[in-house]
């Protein structure tokens, strides 16, 4: 079969793909993909603890413990996004803002790329959460981290990646 | 709005829905949802290094280092799974299989959850890759895997999730 990449659905967050697409051995292969436009991500230092959210997820019903994030906005640079993301989601600036790595989610049928941020926080300020956000901030020490991590209360993977860039976990 | 789930698109690998999900608070929040299967991942000892994938992901149109996974067949247990698919994958057998944690990989979007496993590995025989997989098995030492990591050779979430649960990193 030859190279094809059908839309299948167009949506406000997301974009989805029914593809084949030539590999390196020249093989096609059939892959369903989903279109992301990528977000950013900060591990936020505050007086020597990490700014935590409590977030609920919708999609899997649950509240889990994550490092503030964002979807990149359209034409968005990762720093301009983070600085604006941990600002909107906890009331914390974000000082030293410093690129310490990247990850794909999951690289199988998604091509969203994170962006991971450290930075050094001033004093919190007012929030303004979007519509349909839950989220509940905590500051966090380095031991009660690794001991959520450790009983296996923090499974956000993007969360546990960051914490390894930053050398807390 | 009250709460609803459309179907928009039911594919081989993926369902997408758009729904329109109750939050705790009883307001209402507009998701686009990405079902997967789930999956599951192991960290493969042998000979005191692991066993690493260098796989091609066709949907980022690169070549990534991983741990071997795969994602769940209908009915088939996380612990079934990562049996059959590092066979599959690198011709190792596991022993000694062990779970280690859970992840979620992009919970603002998709449902995924990944079982982490760790196992020792008995020699290797042959392997039976499917038809659009091209990997490459290589064993790397500890040092390798963090020097991997830490010049940011090694970008694939749940890859840097599960070295984090086994202690690697």
């Amino acid at each position: 079969m030859p190279p094809s990449r059908k839309k299948v659905f167009d949506g406000k967050l997301l974009k989805v793909y029914k593809s084949n697409i030539k590999l390196p051995d020249n093989r096609v292969g059939y892959f369903e993909e989903v279109e992301h436009p990528g977000a950013a991500l900060v591990v936020p230092f505050f007086k020597g603890k990490i700014v935590f959210l409590k977030q609920y997820r919708a999609v899997i019903g649950e509240y889990i413990w994550e490092l503030p994030a964002g979807k990149l906005d359209a034409g968005e640079t990762p720093y301009k996004c983070i600085k604006r993301e941990i600002t909107e989601e906890t009331g914390y600036e974000a000082k030293n803002l410093k690129k310490i790595g990247m990850i794909y989610t999951s690289p199988g049928f998604c091509d969203e790329v994170i962006h991971i941020f450290r930075a050094d926080c001033t004093n919190k300020g007012p929030r303004s959460l979007d519509s349909d956000e839950i989220i509940d901030v905590e500051l966090l020490s380095k031991s009660r981290i690794k001991k959520l991590f450790n009983s296996g209360k923090m499974p956000d993977a993007k969360t546990i990646a960051a914490l390894a860039f930053a050398g807390i976990l």
